[in-house]
């Protein structure tokens, strides 16, 4: 391919609102430009890594046993509506309607049009295990997208659902789906993070989140640095070793308590903070309970002996939805130390959303003042502990009244939750849960996610299929997404310098660029030739034929990152035998003269090389 | 590729809104389902075809220089304002709101999109010319889809579109785009009938459809059944040779009116029809002049001269869209036995639509009743005259009374009109323009159309290049459309029969079926051998390992219309050679018995051969 017969129109300045390297330099090297907020053209050299990226999922997919189809796009709303996602789905779910007042989703992800077409065609466990994918265009209405392609409102995904009888044939797919997702960012030269996470959803390990890091990744990871440790969570799961001995029950906190002095209240005149007043206390804020109210909706957790909440009901939004409490208000105490996660809370109590109430709440439901909430004698509504201050026997708290505080307020004795769980925000700095090593913090951006989905949709879809017995059983689901274009950015993030891209061999849009220092004459010929020879050997070959000086073809060579450079000058040509200039994209080592005879042999040999290497 | 690993469910029965046999066929055969009206999944049979198509058409594509992008499918709808098109466009543009409001359409066509990506990269003539296209998901709000995807809401479409310096360059890339169009269809086994017509906006042959007959057509085609004439044109544009002389001019009209009697009015109580007009009159509908008033909506042409018109004005939608008249009226005359061709009339007016006027309009305008308009004396609203009229120096026509006629009017004597064009609609018999031969009418479906946009898009798009002198111009542009899943029906259409479908090679989602009688033992070894010598020559195979009567699988191989079934049994396996018997899908031949050893090579040759044939 010439270059005056593409399309690259490289850039020397950085757009305006590029922030990092993957967005900058797919502008500059011509392989993207912006169409509006979010949404973008790809150029022929950035569609070609697309399509490279596109076909190592779909093979590495098809290899998985995996079955492509193709759904429409755009979808009825009223599959959403059956699988409850329609009213679950904020703002973010991009809502049509047509000419005649039908509704329609333009789809973000495709569990419905999936299921609507499995539900039709089952009938027997024999056609199960059943795993079908897409790649194909999605669309998330991102209030603020950024990055360039990162984080763009329309957005192609693979995304593969598969069926099955049971939860054994669910993770056997499940195991190969994770073999096929490490293989698959390994060809795409990236180095990930597989961050395992219980799915909540199903038992066991459920669900796998495959990040890169980056300094604007939307994710905060927690990772061992122990040497052979590959623990590795999202914050939103992570755990952590205790560095308390929770009691192993009630009888045992009651018998814990026996030696801490009575509940005493105290005044605590103008102290504003935690520290100051552990400074006040003479106590330690591992010995505080802090006590917060949160508001959450749509909440799924049963709450009809939970105090306070004898008035609430729970209802569905539609038939097949699960019913939930539209809000209800909870008190969650953890140690004075430690934050709450909220994502663990909303999991705990399989809530929509959570949020910290609104101080009218708060002083409706305590009848205290904001700053002096605690556990003891709180009945207005459910109280959560934390595990943390469920070793707590002797600790200081809240006492429900202005400028007054508890202090030896036990668990079991003075106090008891309607709930415990693992609450708790880990930090660097705290334990591996695995093997006790120090966690440290990364920023990381998903690439894609393995999940057993459970029931989920079968059962709000109503899919069945006849058991080897003949009885009539809801099949089993899991699903997998790999997002394409944060994908191709991620491997730009990764393989990149000063000067440009520095594509691997499986992703790169072309494998070599000739460049001609003058494109006329027996040079001419030459490159012809060789183009010609290095296409028929399997090499994707680049002619940079632009009357323009050499500096800014080897500009454009390195921008564009395109592995092999080679350079043919009259003067190497005329030489006996001619030679040509060869040299690595990225390498730091000199060009190298390779004769001409030779050169299409040498790099055929090595650009299948390194894109065997990367299998 | 075994067929209990895929997903090919057949049916029996055919679908009850199946109406044409693509629509029942890829039902049946399994290779697409429906997700809801105008809403589809392309199932892994039909998906292999589905991009065995696209290929095609992106290699065509690739050939005539064009290169790939990819726009996203939403796109911003102030695009759409810049060209004029928000306005435009009806109802079967699908708009949406997102979140914060902003509006966006979903991709009919992208005019919008590339010419906004060529606005910002264009700066010099060197650039020019430049093809880009696209093989992307489009929407279009069908008011009324069926025939599956030959008329679905959301489909596919490959979009090129070319900019240019001048308009030989257009010329030049146009004819390309035709060759390829054609080689396009060859490729796919369509027998294609290319419409030629003017397109308006540029001079000469500035537009071509590219047609397959069918009985669902939405287009009527009048064609040329003289031997080598190719006349083929849309009864929207096809003209006709002339059954009559018109005068060169005015005078020659007045001459010609010298000798007819003079203006007569005449009685004609009761006389509901032109056909029991002129036997009261004892005249001929060839000698009547027939006048309708036609109701035009956003009229381009200048009406500032025309009678009636002082009041209206031109106004603007948006800056950058030609200004039109919203509403106008025209009493439009043709003679008695022709009809008005509403296509035409529209493009004499550059008008968005017209229709026949209101009862209350007509008599407004023209203070008759209904059924007794005509041209002399009717002053209030400009009168266009088909050709046919003006040949008519005597002729019968309402005289603007309740029951009363004229005889002997006399164009240029007795009335002029404010415009004359050709308005008439041809039909089957009459003759072709070209050689004289008669007319026939065929029903056909577009699949393509290649079309000489001229400045439209680029002047309300405000794209500038600096020619070679330095100065700036507008570039002029073509587009080259094909639907792809309305061109994968067509092939269905034009290769079935009553077994179901017989693919050409080039389409065939696999090119070869192995059916074993029992998949076992000897005969289980025979089969995956094979399979796997005929992958290896780049024979596309499945295999039926299905555990089901021969018959069933005799059935479905029929259906699905894999090109080659293989049938392997024991007992022709014990013959020595051993033998399998191969048969074509199609054909009358009988199967042949073919060895085990030569099958292979036989087959691999001949599925080259029939691809290479249909280059």
């Amino acid at each position: 391919m010439k270059f005056s017969k593409t399309f690259i129109p490289t850039l020397r300045e950085v757009p305006a609102d590029a922030v990092i390297a993957s967005h900058r330099l797919m502008f500059r090297a011509g392989l993207l430009r912006k169409l509006a907020n979010g949404l973008f053209t790809y150029l022929p050299l950035g569609l070609r890594s697309f399509r490279k990226v596109e076909n190592i999922i779909r093979e590495e997919m098809n290899a998985a046993g995996a079955l492509e189809i193709k759904p429409s796009v755009v979808v009825p709303g009223e599959l959403w509506k059956e699988s409850g996602r329609w009213d679950a789905m904020g703002e973010s779910l991009l809502r049509v309607k047509n000419r005649t007042g039908g509704e329609f989703v333009v789809s973000p992800t495709a569990e419905e049009a999936f299921t609507a077409t499995v539900r039709d065609e089952l009938s027997s466990y024999k056609q199960l295990p059943l795993s079908l994918y897409q790649i194909n265009t999605k669309y998330r209405d991102e209030i603020r997208p950024r990055y360039g392609v990162m984080r763009g409102r329309e957005f192609t995904m693979k995304d593969a659902y598969s069926y099955h009888a049971d939860e054994e044939s669910l993770d056997e797919t499940y195991r190969v789906m994770a073999k096929a997702y490490r293989q698959i960012f390994k060809r795409c030269g990236l180095t990930v993070i597989p961050v395992k996470a219980d799915s909540g959803a199903m038992g066991g390990e459920g669900s796998e989140e495959f990040m890169v890091e980056s300094e604007i990744g939307d994710n905060t990871l927690l990772l061992c640095e122990a040497e052979g440790c590959a623990y590795a969570a999202n914050v939103e799961k992570a755990a952590c070793k205790k560095d308390f001995e929770p009691p192993a029950n009630l009888e045992e906190a009651k018998a814990a308590a026996a030696a801490t002095a009575p509940l005493e209240k105290i005044a605590t005149p103008d102290v504003k903070t935690i520290a100051a007043l552990c400074d006040f206390l003479k106590t330690d804020a591992k010995r505080f309970i802090k006590a917060l109210i949160y508001r959450a909706v749509n909440v799924e957790i049963d709450l009809s002996q939970a105090p306070g909440c004898a008035a609430l009901k729970r209802t569905q939004t539609s038939p097949d939805a699960p019913a939930v409490y539209a809000e209800a208000f909870f008190a969650v105490c953890i140690r004075g130390d430690l934050d709450v996660n909220e994502a663990k809370l909303a999991a705990a109590l399989k809530a929509g959303e959570v949020m910290l109430a609104a101080d009218s709440d708060v002083t409706r439901l305590t009848g205290a003042p904001i700053g002096f909430i605690g556990p003891v004698g709180l009945t207005g509504l459910p109280v959560i502990a934390d595990e943390s201050v469920t070793a707590l026997a002797d600790a200081a708290t809240g006492a429900l009244e202005k400028d007054v505080h508890y202090l030896h307020a036990a668990y079991g004795r003075d106090w008891t939750p309607w709930m415990t769980a693992d609450l708790r925000t880990v930090k660097a700095g705290d334990c591996c849960p695995v093997c006790g090593g120090a966690l440290y913090e990364k920023k990381g951006n998903e690439l894609g996610h393995i999940f057993k989905l459970g029931y989920k949709y079968t059962k709000a879809m109503n899919v069945r299929f006849l058991d080897e017995k003949g009885v009539s059983q809801t099949p089993v689901m899991g699903c997998y997404g790999i997002g394409v274009d944060r994908t191709l950015a991620s491997v730009i993030e990764e393989h990149h310098d000063d000067a440009g891209i520095v594509w691997p061999m499986t992703i790169a849009p072309f494998h070599a660029v000739i460049v001609p220092i003058k494109y006329e004459g027996t040079v001419k010929d030459a490159v012809d030739e060789l183009e010609e020879k290095l296409v028929k050997s399997g090499v994707e070959t680049l002619v940079d034929d632009r009357d323009e000086r050499a500096g800014v073809k080897f500009n454009d060579a390195d921008l564009t990152g395109i592995p092999f450079r080679i350079v043919v000058g009259a003067k190497n040509l005329s030489q006996n035998p001619p030679v040509v200039e060869v040299k690595r994209r990225g390498s730091s080592d000199e060009a190298r003269l390779v004769t001409l005879d030779e050169a299409v042999a040498e790099i055929a040999g090595m650009v299948s090389d390194e894109i065997l290497n990367l299998e």
